[in-house]
């Protein structure tokens, strides 16, 4: 089985996640943050180590990294947040629906109005222009992905910072395909607000994710409840991170982020997404030699893209492809991957995509008899 | 080390939820319901066998289960989603902020209105009749909890719900609490929106809730991201469980959930709320004994009582005390307890109270050397 559906979730995880998850249950077992006895406090000390592990990370204050459930929980906080006393919202047409379904569930709603930008491969002016086209007297945010999901594209995040800067425009990053690979800084970068996942590219378990603030971003609550602080209070807390985790923190899949920010810092992000970038630019050039294949994206170059190839068997379905390739031991994903306005954008509505995203535990020798089989499709088709 | 703080989260945890952990990180590392192949395929199968064993618990259908990061995450999509139109709501004077909170960020958002019952100890009819005198033609919903966190008051869930059904109302309970020790048919108790944690009588690890819907409950959205399905759409899928479970799920959790639920169904739910009980009934009868002990609750029987004690040594703030024990090696929660309107009606809104919340893993032993230590502080006070 060779898996290569890292986009995914990353598949497998460093041993440390393992160990790191199994004595979370058996070691650190209490509430954090609840009690002031001796169990509550000594995971509430381990949750306090991995906040100061992600805000060094990012470049970020520890009390304002939030832990949350996945990406798409830190983007609803965010997008909702930001978004809580109406106006209009910018985003792209790369988005995933994490983005996108937040947004356009706003507007359903007569909150707020909202326009999509445009994203042109290898030319970043003219995707910072098409989002600058776009600014409104009462644009309130722009909220758009670091890299797409789809394509691997990266978006010109520090333009687009500056921008924002520039309107007085508070800057959402989803950062789901990017975190653990490409650099973020939040404060030199200027990022208002990064959400991310937890168990892509930052090694963690399933079930977490981070929304990191910069200062100055004032954003509303999505969810209420109890916090361990002010609990004499009705109110939810205003200071952070209460403000955003109420309820019991999932302190397991918290520790085992520790343990994947660790791992992510041993390796370096630097080395992380060379090694990635190489095995997806061999299958790129390889796969744009074979007449029946075709790219979704129009190039692949070092920090343009996030280690991401997508592609298509002409005239093949690209479900029907994974599935086949799942049989010869290949995991891909097929299909739609829930970015409802990239696969119009990419015009790959009707056929969906073949998506192959390495990690690092691949070996370039599963990259070459990956290849041959493809070879062996693109000329005969699905046996 | 002894720990008496399960209405936190339980701990210790049975030996296979650590393994379950490591296992789901080892073995079940694909993202469930995003891919075809093998992978992905292998762990959808076990998030859906835990679906079935969760719908198999409560009595509800499997699609209708949804997997939470906590019992507060259940509660706000609850609670908000139903009350997404506006209108009136009931809750009760022992809620936890989980309850509170989010109804009253709703009020002062200028969304819903909402009315506090108060609940009589031993006293069902007129705890029924408190809910029913705050009835108005614009009421929606009660939202109560079935046993209180702070005093382990059990509310009349059959009574409640039968006025629900009389008036056309939308009924949601917390049952963080009880699952596990209480019976919990939701069908044939009427309950409409069940919302539970998962990590504390029901032995998952962190990071799990559950809610559970019968048929007919029609709900918004708090979040909305990919699901996996629909993915060409703009718009939320309306159809259950994906219309709640945006993003990738915690799987980690859930196959943890899936271990918790199997040793609760092997221990029998009465078996382990009748031996907790009594553990509870020794510490509360003795305490009844002791001059200088308050108990918060009036009495303690099975069936209206959550195997939950708290208490005060007269004089002494209850953080003191629980911090007194920790270093003798008890691990009680002090303080608040999460409860802004409890506190207030216990009449403990100054001292708090010391929450005793034995588990099954805890030994009549256990109990005699707890009570001598706590007869020590009753006559000596806090040394």
């Amino acid at each position: 089985m060779v898996y290569f559906d890292n986009a995914a979730t990353t598949y497998p995880k460093p041993q440390s996640i393992q160990f790191a998850v199994s004595d979370a249950v058996k070691s650190y077992g209490g509430n954090p943050g609840r009690s002031g006895h001796r169990v509550s406090m000594k995971v509430s000390e381990k949750v306090f180590e991995v906040r100061q592990k992600a805000a060094a990370f990012f470049d970020a204050e520890p009390e304002n990294v939030v832990f949350a459930m996945n990406c798409t929980h830190a983007l609803n906080m965010a997008i909702k947040g930001v978004m809580e006393g109406g106006g209009h919202i910018i985003t792209s047409c790369l988005e995933h629906n994490s983005v996108l379904r937040p947004i356009d569930a706003m507007a359903q709603a007569g909150k707020v109005t909202y326009s999509v930008a445009d994203v042109y491969e290898s030319d970043d002016d003219r995707t910072l222009q098409s989002f600058a086209n776009l600014i409104r007297p009462e644009t309130r945010a722009i909220a758009c992905t670091y890299a797409s999901n789809v394509s691997g594209t990266v978006l010109p995040i520090r333009k687009l910072s500056a921008l924002c800067k520039q309107y007085g425009l508070v800057f959402i990053v989803d950062a789901a395909q990017a975190a653990g690979m490409l650099p973020i800084s939040i404060k030199e970068m200027g990022i208002d607000v990064l959400c991310t996942a937890g168990h892509k590219g930052l090694y963690g378990a399933t079930g977490t994710g981070l929304m990191v603030l910069n200062e100055g971003a004032e954003l509303g609550t999505i969810m209420e409840g109890g916090t361990g602080s002010n609990s004499l209070e009705l109110g939810q807390p205003d200071f952070m991170p209460d403000r955003f985790e109420s309820g019991t923190l999932n302190t397991v899949g918290i520790l085992s982020l520790g343990a994947g920010l660790d791992f992510v810092a041993h390796k370096g992000i630097d080395e992380i997404y060379r090694y990635e970038m190489a095995l997806c630019a061999r299958v790129y050039n390889e796969m744009k030699q074979m007449p029946n294949v075709d790219l979704i994206a129009n190039s692949f170059r070092l920090g343009e893209k996030a280690p991401i190839v997508s592609f298509n068997i002409k005239g093949e379905d690209s479900t029907a492809v994974a599935e086949y390739l799942s049989g010869k031991g290949y995991m891909l994903r097929g299909g739609f991957h829930c970015a409802a306005l990239a696969h119009r954008y990419f015009g790959t509505a009707e056929q969906g995509a073949v998506r192959f995203s390495p990690g690092h535990f691949n070996k370039p020798q599963q990259i070459n008899a990956f290849l041959n089989e493809i070879k062996k499709i693109e000329k005969n088709g699905l046996l």
